[in-house]
């Protein structure tokens, strides 16, 4: 499976100009091969909105024509896409969500559920799990941004049967990483590495209403090893990497321990989790 | 808190000389200042035993004497003492345990649940949650090696109200790690900032019969930034460090955020706890 990360730069109060850079990201990543194609957190309408009126002119129905236009690019590669968008739900509220399709349409739609700063100003939280899809290249969990420093979120797509982490990002830019490299990075080497998973983490790049974004794309694969990224100079750039999936059905490590077998949920403190 | 990490190579089938070792470790830290000190792993017997009856040779009771020579060096800096060693259960059975006590006494014991590898012949797995203890210097949670890899562990601890996570550690060397530096590092920074607590990781390190040990202590501050370590060299070494651990009791991330109150445990999938 071909993996890519398309780190894109979109445009506050332009939705039309970010869905041409989406769809020429998507169709880019096509012609390179790539069989997931991954996409930052709100690519269609930008982050640091102003007003609730500049969110609802961006917001996405599930059944946007936009969704069809991806499609149709990814069933030129028979591809699966999964890109942040803003999402007009049924119910009127809006949402930051991530979108899962492929040539034969939608597959999933995630509402985040750990909203970010003045995210909680724009959107409402969602309010269910997020998912685990069941695609033609594998199944896919999804999360975006915040979601990872939730460690609940991937631990329980991996027990679900995650063998990717998708993970949607709008990083905000951290000048001194307190451990030399952005946060972001680590937390997606780590989350990779506990659960034995290649996470996809897509971030945005460039500086919105003088909000800088980070540019810290990155794939890891189940054993914490970096398979792409970061991006030298954090601009917009497509992350290719090569990822067997089947590497993420085997949760062995050393001699004769296994990752999730030597799970002790039952000696755990805390109810971390309430049952869905 | 002034803390240390004491970077030990015990010597197998030595016991006598391994506890002279630890002690006089536990003196210099006291020399140096330090009110929590924390040692490797089964730092009274070494780590590659070749039968039972060595485990058994090496193996203390929670009433050793050991343990009150190390209560008296506590006391002379009202210091708190955390170490590994193998324990000989009131049961008969043999744990790998960690003990923490000061100079009034042992404060805790905990036996390791997620055992590694051979530990499986050697020991027996522990029944109870990892502690989280009240010391005269913060509230510390035990956890030993390979639990680091079970997330569940360090976030329990966390809820449960631990400012630091001692953890005692034998970790083999990796001649090639994935992300360029020991896995143990990232993980400790990464379980450091995703439960905003101390993380104190006080490794062996030497080599026994033929195994070498990564020797990769290091001390993450709430925010993943280190702290101390990795030891240049990973030979013996005392890493110290202060640590306000006042910082650990503030959740707040960004502007708005709270990485505890931002949780949402009935919007997690799966059961990853049972309830004690």
């Amino acid at each position: 499976m071909r993996l890519a990360c398309c780190q894109l730069a979109p445009v506050i109060a332009d939705p039309d100009g970010n869905l041409g850079l989406a769809t020429r990201a998507i169709a880019d990543a096509v012609d390179a091969g790539a069989d997931v194609i991954v996409l930052p957190e709100l690519v269609t309408s930008g982050y640091v909105f102003r007003s609730a009126e500049e969110v609802e002119a961006a917001a996405l129905d599930r059944d946007a024509p936009l969704f069809s236009t991806w499609g149709a690019e990814a069933a030129r590669g028979d591809a699966v896409v999964i890109a942040g968008f803003a999402e007009r739900g049924e119910d009127g509220a809006l949402y930051n969500s991530a979108v899962a399709l492929d040539g034969d349409g939608l597959l999933a739609v995630y509402r985040k559920i750990h909203l970010w700063d003045e995210e909680r100003r724009w959107f409402a939280e969602g309010e269910e799990a997020a998912p685990v899809i069941d695609t033609r290249h594998g199944r896919i969990g999804l999360s975006i941004c915040y979601d990872l420093e939730f460690p609940e979120v991937a631990r329980g797509l991996a027990l679900a049967g995650a063998e990717l982490i998708a993970s949607p990002t709008n990083w905000p830019h951290e000048a001194a990483p307190p451990d030399g490299r952005p946060i972001l990075h680590s937390l997606a080497l780590a989350t990779a590495y506990l659960n034995k998973v290649f996470v996809a983490v897509c971030d945005r790049c460039g500086i919105e209403r003088g909000i800088e974004f980070e540019g810290g794309s990155v794939i890891s694969g189940p054993d914490g090893a970096l398979l792409g990224g970061p991006v030298a100079g954090r601009g917009a750039e497509m992350l290719l990497a090569e990822c067997d999936l089947e590497r993420a059905r085997d949760k062995r490590c050393g001699k004769v321990n296994d990752a999730f077998a030597d799970r002790r949920p039952e000696r755990y403190r805390q109810s971390l989790v309430t049952p869905l």
